[in-house]
């Protein structure tokens, strides 16, 4: 056929620049700008459509009969469309990377990248879907219309709070998979990371006591999957310091926070927070000081997650932790989410799991930190994003764990 | 990586048929079935993921960059994303091919098929979204929020006179193509084989009186078509009879048409208005007396577009007309939308045409005719779906008259 002549993208792909949306930014030169050029993605038949009979099963009027078996029995849609294999990648563009809320269009690059990591290391099709509403019901009626398409759906970069009463309304309205990535894949990376720092220094979870710095996505979801996990004690602290119930200054979901964590009653600021920790995990942005860092318990734990500029260097939480991660891949122990949710949907998707639970993302963290397995060091408690073994396993697990907690539909 | 081992469609591909959801259709082995397992369509990376370096520049932190420059100037989404190249093929399933209000998941696989003829004809990618509402302000406002992920939007089995307003409305909100292929996309295959039949009987159209059987989406689109085209005068006729100014039983669409059609004044039946009437075209799904057919004029056109059951049998219609086209495959002359659609969208966006005017469709249905050239014959008005000349003929055309029409931005 003739697709490559006709392609729309062809003339992008071959260099113009003489169109009329505007000047080309300055540094068009840049390989993530050559990179880009006509995006990232393409949609592809896995049927041939070359001739009459071909388009005589794969359309009209062979596909009636597929519709009608649908129709009569809802369930077959799973097995004759794409839906069981297809993921909404959603945002409102609030939230994107570090920078902010630069809405739908400029989230697109993030979410086509996002797609395009579900196929590579997970074998899930995802789509885009960069909105143009950030008002919570209008977010969660908009997917609530488009779910029949979709065999699961992918929050990605909408901003806290809205981001957790996104994902609770339409984990409520729908029957298949809702996961805010920015929340349960940093959550799941981040204890499987931790469960092997702790199996490397011969301590178990509970004798740990946890600082978050980030009481935002990212933060509130680790607060929650290491309490689940069995952690000692884990207190969060946001700009204004230490979410304690003495606050009152604290938003609902942030009062819930204090209710489950912090039982040791830290109040004050981080750093005071930090005094005799076993473990720093920072998913702020900000920074901490190194004399904050020098107070924490002997062979304690450092992740600094924050990306591109790590809350203390590495190089300077090594004088004082046993383990340090971070976010960035030019440093051992990167905690990339994309570890975790090409995998748990993966999963999910295979078992027509109704919803992905607390057990599936806490058998995800424990698959993940598995691989690593007698290869365990302190410059080594988390796989490379690259390690092929990861995906299958991180699957495999999620699947199991689906079936255990009867969620799974096949 | 691991994409083979963990798509999570393999299961249903190696022939599972161990799930909860319900029994295999009786007629499972029917080839349409094993053809449709799993879907018909994936996505694809164009771009390589395969080590810490792609990852930096697919993703972070490479992407933020891209992001950042379309923040500022939001019109290079267009060439740093897939969006001009990704059409959402929407509907709400209340009209989906011969059968009905059948909903939307059981839409799903004349969605996909859509979407591989848009990439296999077009080389447009195109993603399924099956709405659950259907509702035209629900409708608009749920496609208005997806636009900004999608360089057009293709309506598509969407029930009439819903589907009018729906198409209306969000051509007003929308600066991206919007374009009901049900009604548009038939207007121009059925106008290009109308030129080619006039221009083998060396009649110029202003010369013809058509009646058109179906004021549904596509009986109206045609006679605007037709109108626009300059045919001498067009009828239409629903199951009451002609559409006239002196029936007290239209909907605003059918009053709409009565302006505009019938310049004769004809009442009555269908097979009244045939008598000596030049062109039939039958969009209806119900049948032609043999005998009605008979009173047409000398050297007349039938196009029985009804499947899989023409409105007159083609060996029937041959008796009385000097061309005869169908709606099938199987046999000559088949007036087919692919031959339009792909093209149509390819062309618009590859000029990034803010819509979809008159001028362009007209252009397309004299490209699609051209195609045909010095073979045209009775039975070769119209090129064959798979001839690779149309759909870059019909691109080539569209592009050129959205430039002359002052609706491409580049």
């Amino acid at each position: 056929m003739a697709a490559e002549i006709v392609n729309p993208r062809s003339e992008s792909k071959t260099g113009d620049t003489d169109h009329e949306g505007g000047a080309e930014p300055l540094d068009s030169f840049d390989p993530a700008f050559a990179l880009h050029r006509g995006g990232k993605m393409a949609v592809q038949a896995t049927v041939p459509v070359r001739d009459k009979d071909d388009l005589s099963l794969a359309y009209t009027p062979g596909v009636a009969k597929v519709c009608s078996a649908i129709a009569e029995q809802p369930e077959l849609v799973h097995d004759y469309t794409w839906k069981s294999s297809v993921v909404a990648v959603v945002t409102d563009g609030t939230a994107v990377l570090g920078l902010g809320d630069i809405g739908p269009e400029a989230s697109l690059p993030v979410m086509e990248g996002k797609a395009i990591l579900f196929k590579q290391f997970g074998g899930v099709d995802a789509v885009p879907i960069a909105l143009a509403c950030t008002d919570v019901d209008e977010i969660v009626e908009t997917v609530v219309r488009l779910a029949p398409s979709f065999g699961g759906v992918n929050l990605e970069d909408i901003s806290a709070p809205r981001c957790f009463e996104v994902e609770r309304k339409l984990q409520e309205r729908l029957d298949i998979p809702v996961f805010h990535d920015d929340q349960h894949g940093t959550a799941v990376v981040t204890l499987a990371a931790l469960r092997n720092a702790a199996r490397l220094s011969g301590r178990a979870l509970g004798e740990l006591r946890a600082v978050i710095s980030g009481a935002g996505a990212a933060g509130v979801a680790i607060a929650k999957m290491l309490v689940e996990a069995g952690i000692g004690d884990v207190a969060v602290a946001d700009r204004k310091g230490v979410v304690s119930a003495d606050r009152d200054d604290l938003t609902p979901v942030k009062q819930d926070l204090a209710g489950f964590t912090n039982k040791a009653g830290i109040t004050g600021s981080l750093e005071a927070a930090l005094d005799g920790a076993d473990v720093f995990i920072g998913v702020s942005g900000g920074t901490v000081a190194e004399s904050a860092v020098a107070t924490m318990a002997k062979g304690a734990f450092v992740f600094a997650m924050a990306n591109p500029n790590p809350e203390v260097h590495p190089e300077v939480a090594h004088k004082y932790a046993a383990v340090v991660a971070t976010g960035r891949s030019d440093f051992p122990n990167q905690i990339n989410n994309v570890l975790a949710f090409p995998g748990i949907f993966a999963g999910a998707l295979q078992v027509r799991a109704s919803r992905i639970t607390e057990g599936m993302k806490l058998a995800a963290a424990e698959a993940l930190a598995a691989v690593v397995g007698d290869d365990l060091a302190a410059d080594y408690v988390i796989p490379s994003p690259f390690d092929e073994r990861v995906a299958p396993a991180v699957t495999a697990a999620v699947a199991a764990a689906a079936r255990a907690e009867g969620v799974a539909r096949r």
